[in-house]
């Protein structure tokens, strides 16, 4: 076995170059293994072992920083610098993260988790190196997906006018998680599928040495300024933008990669190599529905099949399906995805009405204004979008949608805890962000009936409105309380006295188990369910105040700006000096793990929450 | 006079062709005269008289749309359209706005502001176009400087995958508000000085007949599948990226406009005509100085020069000031802006420091996740930008400063009502936005020492810190209250009993006021100045609570997650029942306007709040 050898940073080096083929074999196998048993993120790691093997050959690690896009494709970068052993505890709590972070390892330069931030990290790398005078090499591994978003290309406008050594990595797998979409992955294709491509597949360096013959060659091309490049060297959008492009190279050959490094090296400016990579690479189930292991469930690794199949509906497939309904029902309705045909379920309406569905790739800024133009053009727009990653277009929401009261729907899935991914990915900022912009609407479904029932109000509400539900299974209880929607108004599930749990969203669920918990001990309980964190209902808050003696807000959203500060200030513009508890998301950024774990963990589990109504109660 | 002639929209299209340069004189020397009075965007709408007059010309509107990316090059258009009269209320409360806006004008398809959302808007009304079967066209107007900004790039390679028509018209005048920056720019540069262009100065039409003479040029070229259009065609960046390039064209040739507009109608596609114009075109003083030009006060017509000049420092001064002087005591102190060295006051740091000072384009997701990679490259980075640009850069404030705890500073300019420039340029929200995030701290100043010593204070505290000041003179009152900064301590200046007034920021000098009317109404009256709004100041608040009967939170932001909503929880966690009334911006888009005036309709001018206070008081 030669992954016993690799107990440290660097170790790869002491590895025979004939070894290497094998290493990387031994490699995949152990990914394989170790995600089939955990979950994660596969397809994108298999399809980079060659290019991170490469990488620690040609680098001097940790004085020399590698940035990774995104992160996910960062386990053989992990696996190679003294965490072999973390893999069993992966994306589970206490355990090791999915995504390079800081506080895990000397060798993770720069945390990543959403796209397109790696040239601009590496930029402020390059510069820091430049002004203390120091000299290492920094280089940011990007995918052709993440390439599509916009913070992309001002990092590489900006890096255009670098002076000093700065090495992009452009990992071109022709695919974000879904395929891509857009003008510049054609354009790739199109270098992909060129002559060439052929021609140069060896490896940029032995082709370059080939017609000219010397080392200098890549600095003469550079700045030549006859026109005649353009004819023979592909990358000329990235020549134009002002970088040096080097490619295409296979980035599935080691001494291949290891060698246009070296020469990347040498260049006095931000230069580009584009890589050629296959996802999923080494393991046919992944590389024949690369979609479906981008971010696995534990599988069968013999059949490629999860382990244990989801019997039951999430949210996800819930609104997939409605989405589909309300399609056919009215033809103003269109779908808009950044890059999550699959994770948001709008691939079921991109099959049934293709001329209504968009996926703009990874680019939630424009995806935003561009729902708004469709507003403002008098369709109907669906933005179905991940919580954290509608950070990205916080400023569009403000400024092109809400200003102008344009009816854009968003429907946001993963929001609030979503467990395995962590820090980056958990959605617990939108009642915030979004519920201090005048003009917008927001709600939160207790279950799976009422996200049907709120998406259908939604699409005739005529204003902006955010619909908010979680990561995983639909919750199926409370079936018979199915009120219809109206702006602002809550549903009373249990009218008692004494105490009144306030839930929104996911937290209904959690009163009802404290409800039950509480009832046990004596008290009278009443549960409101307060489906609209914006505008609130302050008439059930007030009348709520005549009855009981403690309000009990619960949301999965930083007190910041939520609910329950929401609630405060009805109650104190009333002059109401009922005592109240705010359940929230404490103000911390809380890590990977099962949700459950989590929950406990930062002190919003049931337990936890009977807990301190209690203390509350009896003092 | 021929401007008399143009009542309305279209009317134009009544005037002689022989008479078009006339017209555009006209134009010009009402933007002066109007605009020497009134202040507004001079330099901008100089620049883009005759391009708007061909599009005007070329166009049938409002069936056809029009969108005018950042907005403030609109007043041609404005002109144009039927709105002559409102430039004597230009920008003023009540007036003509100085962007387009729907609801002003039919005439105006989408209302704009911040920069690089033209083409996402474009896009989203071509499918809503296309998918009711309209035939209508639509042309997005973006400049240069627009260009540097990641989600017109996103929107471009969405554009791409058009098979209708788009015309997307860059006005290339080789300036943002300040000079560019970056490759794209550079490129730009190289198209503007080649051959090509002097080669087809009269219009590419022109230039496309004369080589192989026929209407299907266009789109013949755009077949072409030769790399020899690489070489005869510049804007191969564009055609690269999948658009149709027309141009360059002379920006002030209006037959040859009219003619290339003409010829892009007839592309079934995405076509970009890259058009060159001079900003501040036909008056001495804004060629001369166009960032002086961009935004101008009123002036002297003759020599330019402000009627009204400044007497006072604002707060961007005194940021400029220090700025200066800690770069020089502390080598590691880097400052980065978003295209406004100007407008933020860096522009002295550059000229002490330029290796440290980066100007990255209008492009804020890249500048804060460029000064995340200098704080993790151990340097201090300053990011200096106007509180509703920064909202652009919310999630990389989330994703890439806070959650690694990295020590970036925002110096946050224009927070609070900025007055002319109006909805979409207030900024009433960074609160809100900042304060929800784990790991930052977010205070204000009350004057403009205080501004100097909460900038000092950052830079060596080690973890994201946020400091937002008004636009406009620095106050200059309470010079004797300098206690040292201390992380959410804050200020008692004032301690009384009976109302206790925690005021943030631009509020402090407001608490002064209503403090003296309420004294003259036999009240006492504490005043705090809160200094931190995360954390807040638990002590004082608690503090209070023993003396007095009444807390009033006062701040330029909204409620939601602002300063009054976190003394609302602290009160409410310590279980303290006291009446607290919050002064703040109400829940809707503020519009443009004199400060005064505009705080005086809201409710939180002196009067206003000292009514409120005491209506209170009175219960």
């Amino acid at each position: 076995m030669l992954l016993e050898r690799i107990e440290n940073a660097n170790d790869i080096k002491k590895i025979n170059k004939r070894d290497y083929d094998a290493l990387a074999q031994e490699i995949r196998d152990f990914l394989i293994e170790k995600i089939s048993v955990t979950g994660g993120h596969l397809g994108s790691n298999l399809g980079t072992v060659e290019l991170t093997m490469a990488l620690h050959l040609a680098l001097n690690l940790p004085e020399d920083k590698l940035i990774w896009d995104v992160g996910h494709q960062s386990y053989t970068h992990k696996l190679l610098t003294g965490r072999k052993e973390g893999f069993d505890s992966l994306r589970q709590f206490g355990g090791m993260s999915g995504f390079p972070k800081r506080k895990e390892s000397d060798y993770d330069a720069f945390d990543t988790g959403h796209s397109s931030t790696s040239i601009s990290a590496g930029l402020g790398l390059v510069k820091a190196r430049d002004i203390k005078g120091e000299k290492n090499t920094i280089v940011s591994v990007i995918g052709d997906g993440s390439l599509t978003g916009g913070m992309a290309y001002e990092a590489m406008n900006n890096a255009a006018k670098l002076e000093t050594n700065f090495i992009i990595i452009l990992n071109d797998n022709n695919m974000s998680i879904s395929e891509n979409v857009g003008g510049v992955s054609k354009y790739l294709n199109n270098i992909r599928t060129a002559d060439s491509y052929l021609d140069l597949k060896e490896g940029v360096y032995n082709a370059l040495r080939g017609t000219k013959g010397g080392d200098n060659m890549v600095n003469h091309i550079r700045r030549a300024k006859s026109s005649f490049k353009q004819l023979v060297i592909p990358g000329m959008l990235f020549e134009d933008m002002g970088l040096t492009y080097l490619g295409p190279v296979d980035g599935h050959n080691i001494p291949g990669l290891v060698r246009v490094l070296k020469e990347a090296k040498r260049v006095k400016g931000a230069v580009l190599i584009h890589v050629m990579t296959q996802k999923g690479k080494g393991y046919a189930p992944a590389e024949r529905h690369p979609a479906r292991f981008h971010g696995a469930e534990p599988f069968n690794i013999e059949t490629g099949i999860p382990s244990h199949p989801r019997t039951t509906a999430n949210y996800t497939d819930i609104f997939s399906t409605v989405m589909c309904k309300l399609g056919q029902r009215d033809e103003k309705i269109v779908a808009i995805t950044a890059a999550m045909p699959d994770g948001t379920g709008l691939k079921r309406f991109h099959n049934m009405y293709p001329d209504r569905f968009f996926d703009v790739g990874i680019a939630e800024e424009h995806a935003v204004t561009f729902a708004a133009g469709l507003a403002a053009g008098g369709l109907k727009p669906v933005v179905a979008v991940y919580s954290s990653f509608l950070q990205r277009a916080y400023d569009q929401i403000v400024h092109d949608v809400c200003i102008q009261n344009l009816p854009v729907v968003f429907a946001i899935d993963r929001a609030g805890l979503v467990g395995s991914d962590g820090e980056t990915h958990q959605g617990i900022f939108d009642f915030t962000y979004l519920s201090g912009i005048p003009n917008m609407h927001v709600c939160a479904p207790k279950n799976k009936w009422e996200l049907s029932d709120m998406l259908k109000f939604a699409v005739n509400f005529g204003k902006p409105i955010a619909i908010r539900y979680p990561r995983g299974n639909a919750y199926d209880g409370l079936k018979e309380y199915r009120e219809p929607i109206e702006c602002g108004k809550a549903e009373w599930i249990y009218r008692e006295s004494e105490v009144a749990l306030f839930a929104i969203g996911s937290m209904v669920k959690a009163a009802e188990a404290v409800r039950d918990k509480l009832k046990e001990k004596g008290y009278r309980v009443s549960v409101v369910n307060g489906r609209f964190v914006k505008p609130i209902d302050e008439e059930a808050v007030l009348a709520a105040c005549e009855t009981h003696k403690l309000i009990v807000t619960m949301e999965e959203n930083v007190a910041c700006g939520g609910y329950g500060e929401k609630v405060l200030k009805c109650l104190n513009d009333h002059e109401k000096h009922i005592a109240c508890l705010n359940i929230c998301i404490p103000d911390v950024y809380v890590e990977h793990g099962n949700v459950e774990l989590l929950k406990k963990e930062i002190g919003i589990d049931t337990e936890s929450i009977v807990e301190r109504i209690c203390q509350k109660l009896e003092k």
